[in-house]
């Protein structure tokens, strides 16, 4: 974790900034190991360029940073009868950050967060550090790829168990659940809420699960993910209840071919833009462009979504190491839907997918 | 949910704010029905004082915006490849905010949304937006009551199930799922996770549930809550496995007189920093005063940590309907903690707990 935070400080010193400022989150977790939830106390760790890293946290979260912290940090422990002001105005001048550029979270941190800042040391420069931290994560340690393989594992075993049980008359939530509990009985959790979407319901990419039974004819996307020692998984399939109509099983079939071809396109050097193309191409081709609907895929790691993402305009090229889903789907709006997506990593040779379940469409 | 709006309207115009900015979260469901979650990508409703809504959001996210919103709005979509800037700067534009305040969300909008804003519309000035929620969703109405209720009568009676159930070298992680399973069956979810702190465990406020197994002679904090039509309950008890040694005993009687008394305080008229006052002072006088390491509550309804907040210096007084939950802890570090929480109501007469769960020591 020491050599994370020194990668951190070299990319500091050489962009020329004072130093980063993290809130509770995905960054806080990779640099310290702590698996804070912020709420409305403003927990704020320092990482200046040179010197040791601050924290600035509710008195009741010390003990444990203390025990966690794997590195010498100072502390500025504060109660909720002082307030937080007092504790952040010490640190910020204990850093001697005035005149120096602070980088912060754009994505992360929150306006009353960003006010406490400015209020406590009116003279430093606030940038924004998100591309510092995509830098910094996008491309996975062989630690952190062992937790995303197992992440991987644990979701397409309960994927397995889950699509055993499917039934004509079972809810979307009923389904949910079994995956979820098959994900829980692997001792993971669920990366995020499960998404089952049947018939109708999969033209909407953001379904929220529903009551509505599985029946003849449906498509039904699965959309799920597992936890691994801090690191995610995020699959989905989609699967028919029985023999799906003529047009459905044209589109199940010309998203399997965006998903080949978006993963064939995965090496070191190629930039998400590209994959995108690769993906969307297809899909455009067959005639059903308008109907894909979103972004090809999103980089993922400690995170759900993180850096990459793969969209037309993102021109930096990838690295070895780095992870990110491939997902591309057709959504026609009353008919159905469908989505095919996998985990990728770059490897040398090209790109690897983390994610192995049968690709084939399965017919319950 | 238009008279939630008129009453939006009522408090721009009174405080003289020229409109408000919602991002997805508890105020733009309140609002709007609409239960969004943002990501990175800029989600943003708009109520003026005077005029009709508008809504700049993800195209995806527009049919279902549209079919739930319950009056007149206007919609500014906004595509992956596009991105958000123009729809924004257009709706900025037309509502004509030039040179009037914008009220916005601190504790919820983040970095880069107010950035996003700041470049839109550069003569608009940025107002906290905190205060002008709070007085409008504190108070609860009959509905929202009803939905409160409910939910705490389901969080109860899956508690029930579970306390049931404890045995002695069950684990802190099968409890909690035990008492989370129950929810569920009851066609409901968590509010938030459930947590299990059992022996030296309890002695952490914010303990993380671990495979410790419960043992004789442990006090095991259970805190927990289910959400009823999107409200939501909270509720703590503290149980014992065998009698509890002689301290321990002393300061669950002593957590106990505590929330009794900050349950006796309540009435309209009277402040948080009262009720806290109540509370806090029993512990005090019984010489635990250093070991009551939080507030004595916090607002619970569509958030599960919300307005008002119960502690010194909240001096606001409390309302006909206000809802919040009164749960003094007493934690001893090595040995052991108790917490004692139930969800309040301000009523003409004076304070009602939604909670009923008996209080008295429950004996494993």
């Amino acid at each position: 974790m020491l050599e994370r935070v020194e990668r951190l400080r070299q990319a500091l010193a050489d962009q020329g900034f004072g130093a980063v400022a993290v809130i509770a989150g995905g960054n806080l977790r990779y640099l310290t190991g702590l698996d804070l939830h912020g709420g409305m106390r403003v927990m704020m760790a320092f990482f200046p360029a040179s010197g040791q890293p601050a924290f600035v946290l509710p008195a009741l979260e010390e003990p444990r940073a203390r025990a966690i912290v794997p590195y010498p940090m100072r502390f500025y422990p504060w109660t909720d009868a002082e307030g937080p002001a007092g504790a952040l105005a010490e640190c910020l001048h204990d850093l001697g950050l005035a005149g120096a550029q602070l980088t912060i979270e754009y994505g992360g941190m929150r306006v009353f967060e960003l006010r406490g800042i400015e209020a406590a040391a009116p003279n430093i420069e606030i940038v924004d550090g998100t591309p510092l931290f995509a830098a910094l994560r996008m491309s996975k340690g062989a630690d952190e790829l062992a937790s995303m393989r197992a992440a991987a594992q644990i979701v397409e075993g309960a994927l397995r168990a889950a699509v055993a049980q499917v039934r004509v008359g079972m809810t979307e939530i009923e389904l949910a659940e079994i995956w979820e509990a098959a994900i829980r009985a692997a001792g993971s959790a669920p990366s995020f809420g499960t998404i089952i979407a049947s018939g109708p319901n999969a033209a909407n990419p953001h379904h929220t699960n529903s009551n509505r039974q599985l029946q003849r004819g449906d498509l039904v996307i699965m959309d799920g993910g597992a936890l691994y020692e801090g690191y995610a998984s995020d699959i989905t399939r989609t699967i028919a209840i029985g023999e799906p109509a003529r047009e459905l099983r044209a589109i199940y079939e010309l998203t399997l071919a965006a998903n080949k071809a978006g993963r064939a396109a995965v090496a070191p050097g190629i930039t998400p833009e590209q994959i995108d193309r690769a993906a969307r191409g297809v899909i455009t081709a067959g005639g059903y462009g308008p109907q894909f609907l979103h972004r090809t895929g999103h980089g993922l790691g400690i995170e759900v979504h993180e850096p990459p993402y793969l969209l037309e305009g993102n021109r930096e090229p990838l690295t070895v190491g780095t992870t990110f889903t491939i997902e591309p789907g057709i959504y026609l709006a009353g008919l159905g839907g469908v989505r095919i997506e996998d985990d990728m990593v770059v490897s040398e040779a090209g790109g690897e997918s983390l994610t192995t379940f049968e690709r084939e469409l399965i017919v319950i």
